[in-house]
């Protein structure tokens, strides 16, 4: 995905891999369903299988980030959970602001998933005078003027870029300027911006060719 | 993402891994916009600069696939763009069914990337009678129970999956059963499919936590 490139930053800082943290984030999904199951507790052989991982591959995953898990009883879900929410800095709830109301950012503003995991939407940026100063799935619209005083006013780290390629190098600029460390592209452009900025690309078109190049190699094969 | 989940399947189809995959879709982009800016030669060390990757990736991404590139002149775009797409498969292109009309599937019906790289959206279907019959985004809403004779009809092989996490399973399963063999799920729960289906999952809050993550590691670091 777009991602590959815009990682190179963030794995560059970080000590482990985007596809451990990616892992983790999977990890945590599991143990959440089963804590809502009632089960609580569970294995490396378990949490693998549910996922298509080994255990191996778990246990490695996680002793990244120390020793979890008890002889004979595994993993109690709960801490676990806590402890990669704490991992994934989703132990807090992160202000994110929208840029860019079309279509699919109506949709992400309606996307659950977000706040589920402690992403809390609180502000949407558009320069389209008919829908500033509305609210879409009750979050505020502002003008993309207003972006340095919203942000500040709202302490706002992250936020998600849903603006049209053609203007998202522009308006991720500004992103920056006003104080944006983390931002979640969803222009299929690359973006280029200092190297203290995390970046990470989502291009839905990448996603697919992941299913045609699966296919044809199976067809061809 | 919850893609590291489901490549396996496809990686264990595939020589290469999603990685590589993943950054053929990113020199294919690159290599495009050289083309439309009358650029007609690059080199791997101009591609991996484009990117941030370092010369050595790309000749070693592009060795999977065959000797590309002439001695004193690098690559040339035209060229390697065609032969990229052969790779992925986006020299031809795909009929796709989009499942779930919601706000992202209305979002993602809009969504002009897709075309772009060969992906055709030919029918959405829903279970919502005031939609279905209808066009959104001139691409015709099915009720879901005309999936296999839509699907056959306009030989599908390909579907975007954006219905609620508690239907995704059931609605895969009926995208399986109607011959369907590569899904694209925005649902955030990992779909239980023969293996011989390729899933590409894609959970918009794993990226994000990606983002919250590379921060979090940052600010402790």
């Amino acid at each position: 995905m777009a991602k590959s490139k815009d990682n190179k930053k963030s794995s560059s800082d970080n000590r482990v891999s985007k596809a451990v943290v990616s892992r983790l984030s999977l990890y945590l999904r599991e143990l959440s369903r089963l804590e809502r199951a009632g089960i609580e507790t569970t294995s490396s052989t378990k949490l693998g299988e549910m996922l298509g991982f080994s255990d191996a591959q778990v246990r490695k995953d996680l002793a990244n980030f120390g020793q979890f898990g008890y002889p004979g009883v595994g993993y109690r879900c709960s801490e676990l959970i806590a402890t990669i929410r704490q991992i994934m800095g989703t132990d807090q709830r992160w202000p994110v602001a929208l840029v860019g109301v079309g279509n699919l950012g109506r949709a992400l503003l309606g996307y659950r998933g977000f706040s589920h995991q402690g992403f809390n939407t609180v502000a949407a940026f558009d320069l389209d005078q008919r829908i500033v100063g509305t609210e879409i799935e009750s979050i505020p619209v502002y003008n993309l003027d207003d972006l340095d005083k919203i942000v500040q006013e709202k302490s706002i780290q992250l936020a998600i870029l849903a603006v049209p390629a053609t203007a998202a190098q522009e308006v991720a600029e500004k992103l920056v300027a006003a104080g944006i460390c983390g931002i979640l592209n969803f222009a299929a452009v690359t973006l280029k911006l200092p190297d203290h900025i995390t970046v990470i690309g989502v291009d839905l078109a990448i996603e697919m060719e992941q299913l045609s190049f699966a296919m044809t190699s199976r067809m061809s094969s």
